[in-house]
C-alpha cells in the first residue's frame, strides 16, 4: 500500500492558531484553479463530485465511484486535499476500507458526518436522520485507525444543527468526537445568519480546532469566522456555481449570436488551458526523453 | 457487450441539410449544460477531458483514462455524443478496441484524426506529423468495422492544414477516408480567418457531410459555415474556457473580500445544482421506493 | 445509456422448463472458460469477485469496485451473464442508480438478496439478518422499474434458510417478492442435505421459475433439482476454489523443486492462453487494418 | 501523490547475492497466494492481466486498463509488487506518465522493454520488432526520472534474443540500458535449452543484477540459474496457466456428473476462500467498531 505525505503540516497550522481556507474541486482542473488562486487546501466535496456527474448528492457513488475524482484532484496539485466521506458509505467497516483507500491515495484528511448512510445533501429539502452517537464514535475510531502517519487526520462533522437540534447537542456530540479521536470538528448549519455555528465555537470547550463551511451565512468573513475560533473555513461550492453560470451563459450566447466571437475577451484562452495542463513543462520533457 | 441506440438520427439529420450544433463537454455537468441550452449534440473532446486532470492534451489518458469521463457524459444526457478518439491510441488494433469500448458505452459518434500516435493538440506549438494515408486508412476501416447499427457512426478528421500542408492534399486525404468508410468529414485548421476551411468546402466533391470546429475562426457564424457547405458546426472548449475564467475570479474575489456575499447574486444557486443532479425526480423515486 | 440485449432468451428458457445451468465468474478469463465447458449462463458472483480482491465478501466493493469486474466478464462471453448484486448496496435508492448501472452494461439478469445492508456472506458464522418484507420489496420494484427490455430480468434471492428462519417464512416472502415483480426466485440454504429446499420447491405455488446454488448440498444432482422444481442451477464457487488449490500446489511445487519442469504437462500451455485472449482472431483482424 | 514504500529491500538484496524468486500474480487473490507460498515478489505480468480480461497481450489495455489490477495486487500482500511496462505504452512521455501512476500506486519495480509499441507476446508467433537503442534510453531516462525513493527502481528488459538478434546484441543493448539508469536487466529468451540466457550471463560485466523469465527453459534450476549469475528468477504465468487447467476441468466435471460432489476434496474450501479474504481480521475489527 502507498503511504500519504500530503498533508503539508496543515493540522500543525489549524492548531497553531492560523486562519487556513480551504475552496472546493471536484477535478484536476478545478484543483489547480484553487491552488494557484492561493487557498491553503482543497475540499474534494460531495456535492461538487456528485454533481460533476449529474448525480444526486445521496450515498450514489460510493468508493469507487469517488476515487477517480480524488486521484485527479490529489495528482494535479500539490495543496493537502481534505475529502468529504459523507457517512462513511454504510458501517464502521465500509468506512474503514474507505479510510483505507482514501490515504492511499494521497488524501491529507478525511472528513465524516454523523449522519445516517444513505445520506442526503445537507440542503435538500428532506429529512435529515443523525447517526446514534455511539455507531458514529465506532465509524470514527475506525478511521482514526487507518491513519498512517502524523501528517494525516480526520475531521468529525456534525449535522446536529442541520438535522434539527440544537447548539447544545452538537457540543455534546463534538465533545465524544473529539474523545473518539477526531483531530478536528466541522460544525455545519444552513442559517442564514450564522447565529448557532458563532454560539458553537464561543462554547467550545474541546481542544482540537473547528471547521466551518459558511455556505448559507456568506455574510460573515472568514476573519470574523476566525476570531469567533474557528481555524480552517471552506467554501465549498462557489467555484462549481459560477462555472454553472458561466457554461450556461456562454453556450446560451454561442446559441443566441451563431458564433462565439463576442465571447473571446471574457473566457480563458486556449493558452491558459495549456498552462493548467502542464504543458510547457511537458514539451521540456519531451525534449530531454523523447528522441 | 451493450449496443448503442445514442444517436437519435443525428447522421440522417447532417445528410438531410439541416445545420446542426455541438458543445464540448468532459463531465455529466457539463453534458447537462449543453442539453439544456438547445445544441443538438454534445463533443466528448480529448482537450476538455484531459484539460479536466490538469494532464497535457498529448495522448496520454488513452482509453482507461478517458472512459470514466466518456461513462459520466453519455449517463448524464439524452444528447447524442461524439467522441473525439484522437489518433486511436496507437496501431489499428488500438483503435478497434477503443470503438468497440466507445460504442458500447453508448457513444453515438467517433472522431478519428489522421495524426501520427502520439499526437499533440492541435494548438499547441509543437510539430504536428501526419499519419500516412494508407495506414490512417486502416484504422479507419478498423474503426468502421465495429460499428453494429445504422444510428453508429465515424468522422474522419484530417490535420492536413493543421501540420502545415494545404487544401488539395487536405481534399486528397478526405476522399480516401470517404472510399475507407468515414460517414462525415472533419477538416480541421487554426487560422484565424478560417479562408481555407471556406475553400476546402466549396471544393469539397465527396457525398459524405462536413464538420468544422471555428476555435479560431469565431468570426465566422455557423449560419455561413452552413451556407458554405458544413453541416455540424463544434463549439468544442468554449463553456470550459468560460469555466476557468469564472471560477478564477471567484476563488480570488472571496479571498480578497474574505467571504462570498458579494458573488451571490452571479453565480448558480445551490438548488441549480440540485436540479442538474436530478434531485427533484429522485426524491419522487425514494418516496415511491424507500420504506 | 447503452442498452442491453445479453439474455439470449434465458428467462423465456427458465420458463420453458428446460434445466439450465450457470458457473461462477469474476474476471473474462473464467467466463470464457465457463462458455467453453458449455454452461448456459455466467454467475457473476460477490464471494468470487470480492475473493479476487481478496477483500472479504461484505459490501465493501459496491458498484464502482465491481463493475471493472462485470465489465471484463461481459466484454469476454457471449453467455448471458448473471449479477450478484447483495443487498443493492443501501436503500431503495441505490439500488435503483445500481441497476440502472449493471443493466446498461449489459448484464441479462440482477439478483438482490433480502439481507440487511451491509451484508455478509451467507456462509460467513455471522449473525445474518434479514430486510423487512416491505423495505425489501421497495429494493426490488425500484430494481424491476430499470428494466428496458424484454430480455432484462430480476432474481429475488431469500436469505430466510440463511438467517435461521423456516420454509414457511421464505416461502411466504418469495411470494411477496413475486408480487413486487421479480421474474424468479433464488432460495438460498446451507445445510448439507438441501431438504429445506426440495420442500420449498415442493411448497412453491407461484408462477415464477426457481433457481438454487447447491455449494453446500453437492450430493444432489441438477437433474434432481430440475426435477424438485428448479429452472436454474448456479455453480457459484467451484471453479474459484479449484484455482486457488491448483495455484497453491503450482506455487508450492516450483518452490520445492526450484523450478516448474514437472508441472509442465499439467497445466495449461502459453498457446491455450492466447486462444482464450482472441489472439488468433486478433492477428487476421491485424493483417487486414494494420499497414 | 502518494509515495511508495514497497520494495523492502528487494534491490538491495538481489545486490547482495541472494537468490529471489517472484511469482505471477493479476489480482490480490494471486498476489495473496504468491506470498502465502514464500515468493519473494510478485510479478505484475502483462500476459496475466490480459488474459484475465481475456483480452491479446498486445498493449491494447494501457496504464488506464491495468491499474485496476495493480491496485488489486499491490493492495493484497506486503510483498514488493514489479510492474510489468511492457513498452510504456507509446513514447518516453507515455512511460513517463505511466511511471509516475504505477510508482504512484505503490509499485517497488518497473520493467520496462525494448520492443516498439505496440508490442505483441514475446511467445506470440508474430514478428517481433526492436525500438532503436537511443529511443529506448530515452524512454528509460524518462521512467527512472520518476523514482522517488531508494526503495524504488527499474528493470530494463531486452528482447534481443526474442526478436531474432543475439547474445552480443543483447549485451551491447543491456550496456547502454545501464548506463541510461537502469537499476537490474531482464534478458528474455524463448528457446527451450536457455543456452543464450547462460551464455548472456556469462559474458555480463555490467555492475547491476540480472533477471531472468525461465517460462520455455524450465528444466533449468533457480539454483542453477543464480549460479550463473541471475539475482531474481521470475515465474510469470504457471500460476495462472495451473488455474486453467484446474477451472477447465472443473468445469467440464461438473457438467458431466451433473453435481460437485466428487471435486469436494480436491478444491479448496470455501473457509479457505475467506482465509485469503481476510475476514477473520475483518470480524475482529467489526466486533471493536460496529455498533
Amino acid at each position: 500500500m502507498s503511504t500519504s505525505s500530503h498533508s503539508g503540516g496543515l493540522l500543525e497550522r489549524m492548531r497553531g492558531g492560523e486562519l487556513l481556507k480551504a475552496a472546493g474541486a471536484h477535478n484536476g482542473l478545478t484543483a489547480v484553479l484553487a491552488a494557484r488562486s492561493g487557498f491553503d487546501a482543497v475540499w474534494a466535496g460531495g456535492l461538487e463530485i456528485s454533481a460533476s456527474h449529474a448525480i444526486p448528492d445521496a450515498d450514489i457513488l460510493g468508493v469507487g465511484g469517488t476515487v477517480s475524482s480524488l486521484d485527479s484532484i490529489i495528482s494535479a496539485c500539490n495543496l493537502p486535499v481534505i475529502v468529504d466521506c459523507d457517512a462513511g458509505y454504510g458501517s464502521a467497516m465500509n468506512a474503514l476500507f474507505m479510510a483505507k483507500r482514501y490515504f492511499g491515495l494521497g488524501a491529507a484528511a478525511l472528513c465524516l458526518e454523523d449522519k445516517r448512510f444513505p445520506k442526503i445533501n445537507s440542503f435538500a429539502l428532506a429529512e435529515q436522520t443523525l447517526e446514534d452517537v455511539a455507531t458514529f464514535c465506532g465509524k470514527l475510531r475506525a478511521v482514526c485507525s487507518v491513519r498512517t502517519s502524523a501528517d494525516q487526520f480526520v475531521i468529525a462533522r456534525t449535522e446536529a444543527l442541520i438535522a434539527g437540534s440544537n447548539v447544545s447537542d452538537a457540543l455534546r456530540r463534538a465533545e465524544q468526537y473529539e474523545k473518539a479521536g477526531a483531530d478536528a470538528i466541522l460544525v455545519h448549519d444552513k442559517t442564514q445568519g450564522g447565529e448557532r455555528i458563532l454560539d458553537f465555537a464561543s462554547r467550545w470547550a474541546g481542544s482540537v480546532p473547528l471547521v466551518v463551511v459558511p455556505t448559507t451565512f456568506y455574510d460573515i468573513s472568514a476573519a470574523d469566522l476566525h476570531d469567533a475560533g474557528f481555524a480552517l473555513v471552506i467554501y465549498a461550492n462557489q467555484g462549481m456555481r459560477a462555472q454553472v453560470r458561466a457554461v450556461q451563459e456562454t453556450y446560451e450566447r454561442i446559441l443566441a449570436d451563431g458564433r462565439s466571437s463576442r465571447l473571446e475577451n471574457e473566457i480563458a484562452t486556449v493558452q491558459e488551458l495549456f498552462d493548467i495542463q502542464g504543458l510547457p513543462a511537458f514539451q521540456v520533457a519531451s525534449a530531454d526523453f523523447v528522441l
